[in-house]
């Protein structure tokens, strides 16, 4: 396929859609980032990439990061990890306390706040500096050695962390959390910080399209059956609440976050990254997913 | 792929998994089901067909035709079911009225009990005879013209369906049922009474593996948009409480029953069902489970 | 104190409160009301009585049934109506399901409706004729052998009782109901139905002021100890979802229906009725409410 | 009436009731306690006090520092108060960040754990030592200079105040709180580790019971207004998950702490306080609540 002139196909296509979402203003940092701004990149698994508009641009990943925090604790503990969250839709609000405390302090998955959190946690109990292994992954992925916290973001994002602070304490009232809360938090608020652009994100997610392996970083990443397992989980968790209409429009495996990011893995075919800022009322990227839904119908590539 | 010599091997393999699960009991029609049944069977988009075990052996499909009943009405009414009912995952039991009561008596989806009830009512609305209706679709497409109801099964249903009376007629105190509650609640018990076995459900599946077109009714049952979507639907939301876990164990669209039926699409490969009646905790077949677990495993056909 | 002198205050300082509050109009019998109307009455213990204005007025009485439908079944069963319903506030709404599920059928307290229904099924346990024995009970101790169900009232909640029904439906699926469903909810807006005045319901209400015994039926209607238990249920869960404003703006044991009457009770003095239908968004009485309230700061006679 | 001889008969009768509650047991410094302790006291209007057993032992107020903490802000902010807390019933347990959630940020009542820390968050706002104006005001009610916090229960309360440290950063979250929140919790848990006995509490609570006046003051410590609304939010919501409970059996205003202490109010007649270590599963003491019960029994002082 002409992945170029269908990437050019659907920013033209894009045009109309802007202005229909809210670029996310809970702090300046990301209320200031242009509204009209749109880049999308691909990245088949033999190495070829394709990009458009404002691809090379960074963004904050913000939730984006809890995939790529999820990968390098499953690389260090295992399936350990479900022992301390699960796998299910939440079917409740992203940062909801409800549902943890009806399930007793255990997060329903590991890309809802309280699950990232302990995803984090457990990071820090097997790393002397949690923040620097995590940034080290993502360039490791990425391939790109410059790719760093943004520490504006992350000093504002830890200003306003109160719902998170909230979570961290309460799951640490059920024994779910291990180390210093203000430190857990600090460390979350950074990552969620990273400043990365679409090229970045869809060479870094190119493992989860190719059995774990990598051809930019020419080694295996993941393993297979974390590959698997981890498309999974983005299907079924990856987009706040409404992870049945993106499975319903899009139809691929997919983590968005609140700065206007998304990954998409198409399985043995090609990662994509696609980025604008303004978000629907679940907080996604209203013309993020029109791409994507857009992309999947064109060339057929929806895993159903 | 020699799929004979692996539905062989499923089989032999399962040996151990029988007894950890247990047969529905809430009714005598159910419980009285032979805890030791397995089949399964295959059915290729060509209308090529491999079975094995209890292929054969008719039981009960409960809840999987929630599955036929969706299709039927999206044939209808098309995109306006969307108005009545979501396509979100619960987090909540397939029966809890806690949900419907915050969200005002919308259904999250049409696989949760409330949802597949208004389901039913649609169809209603729009037909003089909807039993007879749906009898007869699921004739059509599984190509058996002997396919029934079992009235005990039905009559046994309903004597038991108190929450399904519940959850109806708080529904119509939000004004989203719009026919007689006994009438109601009574095809909606002969639904989920209908006799079939593997064979006949993989069949009348197979337009879900193939576009919407299937080789044995050799007509296009269903549209290529919908079919797309009941895909999305079905990995969302088919499998009551654990659809994350099935997501990441299977890897396959899926709806199953407490009759401890399965069907499973591979989309352009083929459509799976699966039958052992004892159940996990969640109310999927055990047996069924791991059978289909093992079969993508072997196959590498999961869509992740 | 010259309780007449007061009663006809009070009448008068209402007069700017109407137009505050909203007739109920979910049934025309309802709706069709006067807005306008205002009664007020005050048996004393001695049988001495005080009225003002629409006091001879019949109304629906409405929710106020059920603190009568509880006196009859404690006076058969006793203690034993504890082992069906408890006596603590919901927090939620009257017509709650959610917290009927978290407490499997089981209702917090015989005021909202799901722990009506468990009374009123309780007494047809143990009746031949529920609905005339609590009309024959309300005509003894009301000394008025006329009042009686308005069966057009009656006939308009059954059409529209919905939630009455899926709440008897999802305690039946609990095993908490024992008779007929259709039976159960019918006799149920009968006795919501019942038409009477303030002075009826005054009068109706003198035992619960006096240690069970009633000057006017010159007979002990209620147990010294059930009186007592009563009057504490009556403040804790009499008002639906404004107990607390309630015992912190009057002070009084009160039972409210939407009819727009409020029963209260001054332990050892009195009982009070008043009337008028304009409600507040809790479902009581705007103007009853304010009436109570300038009543208990004059005579001071609150029990705080 | 003889109160002492009714004291010493109250105490005899309490001999079968110990050993069938549980000590607190979340802080060694609760759990050390002797669970086979009993004090209580009365508090006549007119000044008179009777006692009996440990009344002059001191222990932990917990949660009955609640109530002064209300009386404290009362008499500071007036009206203002419920702008920030409500006064209902919560029906959830004390520390259930689930209604906060729902009703976003604002607590129930100022009883719960939530609102008490609302409470405490306000006197910060008017004060510059919050917790010195609320040992003086203890020091002042009590009539005894030497009440003080216990600053080895302050300190292990704040080591496991996990779930009040959530629910502050929630409530932070929605703007409710002012204060710095690890000042806000240090202030908290001083506040319940406050160490006084029967004797102390039933003075300090006099003025509740005599239109705000206090005898041992000789001086009005608040406004008859307050005192009737304090009285009637200790009705409500002073006993935790069973204010109906409570209200059935004992029927007097009553707040109640897991060090095993209970303040109870006999409008315009008396104040009375007991202790006794083990509580019940709602964190009442078990032993103190069946002493008010038969308290209230034998002298017909409830309020009902």
């Amino acid at each position: 396929m002409n992945y170029q002139a269908i990437l050019e196909n659907i920013q033209e296509a894009m045009a109309p859609e802007f202005g229909k979402g809210r670029v996310a203003d809970y702090i300046p940092a990301l209320a200031n980032v242009s509204p009209n701004k749109f880049g999308m990149a691909i990245q088949l698994i033999d190495g070829t990439q394709f990009k458009i508009g404002d691809a090379n641009e960074n963004f904050s990943i913000q939730s984006i990061s809890k995939l790529f925090m999820l990968q390098l604790v499953m690389r260090n503990v295992g399936d350990m990890i479900w022992t301390k969250v699960g796998k299910e839709p939440s079917g409740d609000a992203f940062n909801s306390m409800v549902l943890l405390e009806n399930e007793k302090g255990f997060p329903r998955n590991p890309f809802i706040n309280a699950g990232a959190i302990v995803t984090t946690d457990m990071l820090m109990s097997n790393s002397k500096n949690a923040a620097d292994q995590f940034k080290n992954y993502m360039r490791l992925i990425s391939n790109n050695p410059s790719v760093d916290f943004d520490m504006d973001v992350a000093k504002s994002e830890l200003g306003t962390a109160h719902v998170n602070f909230a979570l961290a304490h309460f799951m640490k009232s059920h024994g779910v959390i291990n180390n210093p809360i203000d430190a857990l938090i600090d460390i979350y608020c950074k990552q969620c910080s990273m400043s990365m652009n679409c090229v970045d994100l869809a060479t870094a997610s190119l493992a989860l399209a190719n059995k774990g392996y990598s051809a930019i970083c020419n080694d295996s990443v993941l393993s297979e059956r974390n590959v698997k397992r981890i498309n999974a989980v983005m299907l079924t968790c990856g987009t706040y609440d409404s992870v049945g209409s993106f499975a319903y429009r899009v139809g691929l495996p997919t983590k968005s976050g609140v700065g206007g990011g998304i990954v998409a893995i198409v399985p043995n075919v090609m990662a994509i990254s696609v980025w604008s800022p303004e978000l629907d009322r679940f907080g996604n990227s209203y013309v993020g997913t029109a791409a994507l839904e857009m992309f999947t119908t064109i060339t057929k590539l929806s895993i159903f």
